[in-house]
């Protein structure tokens, strides 16, 4: 039996809660080793298992992945969550890179100015409801599936999944003019794997607060 | 024959340049619409031809390909430039996405105030210095190969030489401290589709001046 994936990160969100979603809806058991001084960063930095000297990173089948897509798109190609041919995969492609700009905005969002966080949720909700949102209900509203591509599960489904019900912490009623992404948000959820990882007592991390986001600083700063 | 690729972005650099590079590395020959005005722009999204409301756009194939990895990934894949096993196409991903972060920095220099952008010159040239090229001169001194990965020309080849040498221009020392590399950008400068990319009269674009900044702003700022 292959080893379990072990993921290096602090103990909250961040770019590497992509991941653990991946990997949570592949069905994939994996461990956490969570960063919390700036000493363990160093240790992993001087040992050369960073790549590029960042977080996250993932052992995963005797390699150190890091850059957080190149983890999510190795776990999906492995784990057939990356559409069955060239056309489906950059419909998928396209359809993550779209989620991960919006979603980047609430993995920053913790570390804006106090001032700053009201602004950028109406940013956030603006760019969700006017940029995003209409593609992936047009798309689902156009085939009458559960999954945005070749009526089976995607990376793309999960980010997408990750990022409203992120959205939806913020701003409870942000799909309310999106019936079909509300029926998706709701189908997928009960996706066998899925549930689970949305269930108490799963590695899902909970929303950012004060805590993480000094945990970061004290690790991440000069 | 297939149609040429049509790619739609301002005539500049931008998040567009890296396209233009692996399309003329992948030897294929492809047409422009400059976007210069605010009504170009409108058109195009009021025509739903942007996905996400946003450039770059690729017309390619029968698809109007946006995000610019996804766009990247999908020529890559077509051109045999993203490896020939999962492993070999994990590395190319890692190497492009760490490079794309460093790229980032100079696609948005010109867009700094006058005053930050000397500081971010400083900050780029240590990023290069202390965090990317480092790993790359391992690499290339490790297997004494031409290219980064599976001894052919990849996407990670692309985009860093795209990378080396549009820092060159800002730093013109920037490589003093890696040999490999210096000997891997004369190299890799000389394939023969990159050589002709090289040359006067190609579609590579100039580094931004005022009046790129200044159609950039008029285009897009709301």
């Amino acid at each position: 039996m292959a080893a379990r994936p072990k993921l290096h990160y602090p103990n909250g969100r961040g770019r590497m809660e992509s991941v653990r979603w991946v990997l949570a809806a592949a069905g994939v058991e994996f461990d956490e080793e969570f960063l919390e001084t700036k000493e363990q960063l160093h240790k992993l930095q001087d040992g050369n298992h960073l790549l590029f000297q960042q977080v996250p990173m993932v052992e995963i089948d005797g390699m150190k992945l890091v850059q957080t897509r190149s983890i999510l798109h190795y776990i999906a190609e492995k784990h057939q969550l990356f559409g069955k041919d060239l056309k489906e995969r950059t419909l998928i492609d396209m359809y993550v890179e779209g989620t991960l700009d919006l979603l980047e905005l609430l993995i920053m969002h913790p570390f804006l100015k106090p001032d700053d966080q009201q602004k950028e949720v109406v940013n956030m909700a603006q760019k969700a409801i006017i940029r995003y949102f209409p593609v992936f209900e047009k798309i689902l509203r156009g085939h009458g599936q559960n999954f945005l591509v070749g009526n089976q599960l995607s990376l793309a489904d999960v980010i997408l999944l990750q990022t409203i019900l992120a959205l939806e912490e913020k701003i409870p009623n942000i799909l309310s003019a999106f019936p079909f992404l509300q029926e998706y948000t709701v189908k997928l959820s009960n996706f066998p794997t899925i549930k689970r990882f949305l269930e108490p007592g799963s590695k899902k991390k909970p929303p950012p607060d004060e805590i993480y986001v000094r945990t970061v600083y004290n690790i991440f700063m000069p």
